[in-house]
């Protein structure tokens, strides 16, 4: 792939391939590992998340969640639950949830086709994943406009170009142009074809799950069965706060666990609407569903991979509309990992915005929103680029700046070396007092890499910035969005499994027809 | 003050002044000590920070620091330092250097005319200050344009306005329309009169600095000499890197350590230029030239109060343009907190940026450098509000962008309320699964303040936003500082210590004439 061998950037090694011609992309980090360097920040005291958890498994106990799903009571039941199928309640024991949560490991890895884009998911190792779900797209060019598979496409082969995006959720933009009962499977053979790196499925009823499985088995030359030991597949199910675990988000879960592959689990949980208007409260609640739902996969298939997850953030109390990278939402990213180190569990949180323009707002909010979920030792960091209007659109512009974001974050992470020659004391003794750096040996030797290389700051001063056109951040987000899908080129997906996967879709697209998946 | 008295906002307490009209800044949270509740981020191991401060205690003992003022060469000397009256170079010991360090308070008060402004400097509280010291302004109405004297009061009354900025470092706004030798007194007495919070004076020199102990004094109805006991002076001096600290800096600083006063020390470090491009080299650097300075004005004076500055960014490597914001500015921010504590001191740091315009861009960079400056427990956060274009512009828009940014911290460093109550368990369990809370007892009692209520931001969706005009934060942000300014009071400083102020200032004027002060 031209244009993406290259890296340069801050304690890094050189290495533009030579004779190419350099583009925007050379500029990047590698694909590879983001690591937390940082301890995990802790907002709560040892207390506090004892009455955290305490409150947690009262709800549980006492009040309960409805499970509407037939087949999700009756596993619970038979591993220790009391159901209640007039109501659909279903009641555990604190004991049961801890014993039941406890089998879940505490690290994974997903393998995509490519082995070499396998994503580690827990300890200090951090994912950066696109923005998933927008019903509407928009860029600079062409304007707002509802989700289409064209733009579908576009936006993977924008994220596949982005090494510092290391997965993406389940479809970043809505192609409602598409059928809706057979669009997964196009776009499922989109991400395979446009992309070697991870994906989520689609997390609506056991269907769409099922064919996930069987394309990813395809696309790496396995069966399905053999995924169990190499997991490829994952979703995200979302409870139905408050306290409600819709049919079709557990049948997939429990399809996916059945055949040992991965599922997130993420109440959503925004204080004031769907949880009370307080931290504690909406912590506990959170706990609550995620708990009971992981506790129902790890019930159907003790060890399936699990991945606790927090979306709590508040809406604006005067209209209700939802807010996010608000002080809340970042304080609420950290205590969430808290509570998923509680339970030895990998941590799925998100950086998300409410702003309706890739403006200040949008990467203020954004901001505070990463910075809680990185401190917070998030593993995925969902929604993480082209996230806008509150997750109704998936923004190019947002896109480019929040990948620079990122870039920025994963070179803050990196580790300083401190041996003795960077101490560089021969060319602090040679450089007179009040005099410069620039043609010191130590800054000859290392300035090509000594800095993070930005993709999208501009620092030009006033003259040479107005002369070259006055463009602030967004306009400049706009050259880059186009330069890199002039660039685009797809992975090398076996031609073999590429026409195993196009048949796949065209059997099932037959089978379902205008029925359900 | 109208306008000022009511807050709301997370975890607080409301109330708005009963038939006031609200107006936008009834919203913001009230003046007051900023408490970081989150342990200090150290980037360093305990290994790393020793070498870090070997290499600068070799820096001082082997390479030493150009002093540029006989009279501080004399004062080191006889604290026990070996001076070179013919090249200015200082050389010490690190025992000398460490036990004169030790004499310098780990956290002082400064004390404007209006007492309740007081503010702490050390431990875990943070004070965010205006930008200071560009040479141009800019807004969205009246467009670029020098730094001038009617603009300078218009920023002050704009700071004197938002409570989370607490302090001003020494002019926000060069008002290069005065005269050179006589604007310090033009400027402190805009301060004094148009705010009642603490600023900084101009450190080039001692005559500006015993303006400032003098004007200070007479604000305060005290002598110079009662200031001893309650500073209400402070400057910010820059260490000229690498290793050369001017006549002016060191006499401002020294005039001020005699009587008591407090200074920060703030080594002019950025990397690649007047450091090596390492991290280490420019920390160590860093280290020794503040550390050498932070010795003379405990020689001056055993117990001055002082302030451990860091300023440690990097330049572009192949332009020479200095940029901030960066993940190296982030890191060293963070780090160098973790030396100031070391030394027991209070520590300043900033939060910059090198855009262009208030723009993603602008905001992306400032929030790296904040949240660096703020998990490294920064006592002073220079710059934070109004600093564009690397500090050659004072942007009225991005002031505003920045006291959203501010309060957004302010909002998220509050302790969250975990007791019984709060966990709302009732309402979790008369709220029926799937519905809402809005209506619960719990919600209703809390809502009017239980989240923090934004300045800048919009969260209407993308219809009702356009139909409001469609604009983003920077275009809000005009209007909300066109709203202060047309609301803003003068706080009520006494009719006689003001006609004071004014003879003292036509007094020095006269004084001066075209000489230096």
């Amino acid at each position: 792939m031209p244009g993406l061998e290259g890296r340069s950037g801050r304690r890094s090694g050189g290495g533009r391939r030579r004779g190419a011609k350099t583009t925007i992309l050379d500029r990047q980090r590698p694909f590879g590992r983001i690591v937390n360097t940082f301890p995990p920040l802790n907002p709560m005291s040892p207390d506090q998340l004892g009455k955290v958890h305490d409150i947690s498994m009262r709800i549980l106990e006492e009040i309960g969640i409805e499970v509407m799903s037939e087949a999700a009571r009756r596993h619970l039941k038979a591993a220790g639950a009391e159901t209640d199928d007039a109501s659909g309640i279903v009641r555990m024991d604190r004991v049961l949830v801890e014993e039941l949560a406890a089998h879940a490991p505490e690290r994974f890895t997903l393998t995509p086709w490519n082995p070499e884009k396998a994503v580690d998911i827990g300890g200090n190792v951090i994912n950066f994943g696109m923005v998933s779900g927008p019903p509407n797209v928009h860029d600079a060019v062409r304007g707002r406009r509802p989700g289409n598979f064209a733009d579908y496409q576009e936006l993977m082969k924008l994220a596949q170009s982005f090494n510092v995006i290391t997965m993406f959720g389940n479809q970043t933009l809505a192609p409602i142009d598409l059928p809706a009962n057979t669009r997964h499977l196009d776009t499922y053979l989109a991400n395979l074809t446009l992309t070697d790196k991870m994906f989520c499925g689609m997390s609506i009823g056991s269907g769409r799950v099922r064919d996930l499985m069987e394309m990813q088995a395809i696309a790496r030359g396995l069966t399905v069965e053999d995924l169990a030991a190499s997991p490829s597949a994952i979703t995200n199910i979302n409870v139905n706060s408050p306290r409600k675990l819709d049919k079709e988000m557990s049948d997939a879960a429990t399809a996916l666990a059945e055949m040992g592959q991965a599922v997130i689990v993420t109440p959503f949980t925004l204080m004031g609407a769907m949880t009370p208007v307080t931290l504690p409260a909406a912590l506990a609640q959170q706990n609550a569903e995620a708990l009971l739902t992981i506790a129902l996969i790890q019930a159907v298939r003790p060890g399936a991979p699990v991945v606790y997850g927090c979306f709590t953030s508040n809406v604006d109390m005067r209209t209700g509309a939802p807010a996010f990278g608000t002080p809340e939402n970042a304080w609420a990213n950290l205590a969430g990992g808290q509570l998923a180190r509680r339970y030895g569990l990998p941590y799925r949180t998100s950086s998300c915005n409410a702003s309706n323009v890739a403006d200040a707002q949008a990467v203020y909010e954004t901001e505070m929103a990463l910075w809680g979920a990185v401190m917070g030792h998030g593993n995925m960091i969902y929604h993480a680029a082209g996230w806008l209007e509150g997750g109704l659109v998936a923004s190019y512009e947002k896109l480019v700046i929040d990948v620079e974001i990122l870039q920025n974050m994963a070179a803050f992470l990196e580790p300083v070396d401190f041996s003795d020659a960077e101490f560089a004391l021969d060319a602090i003794r040679e450089t007179a007092p009040g005099g410069h750096f620039f043609a010191a040996a130590h800054t000859m030797d290392r300035f090509k890499t000594a800095f993070y290389e930005p993709l999208v700051s501009d620092w030009q001063n006033h003259e040479n910035w107005e002369l070259a056109g006055g463009r602030d951040a967004s306009s400049r987000a706009t050259e880059i969005w186009q330069q890199v899908l002039e660039r685009y080129e797809p992975p090398p997906l076996d031609p073999g499994r590429r026409e195993a996967l196009e048949a796949y879709v065209a059997r099932r697209k037959a089978e379902i027809g205008s029925g359900e998946p």
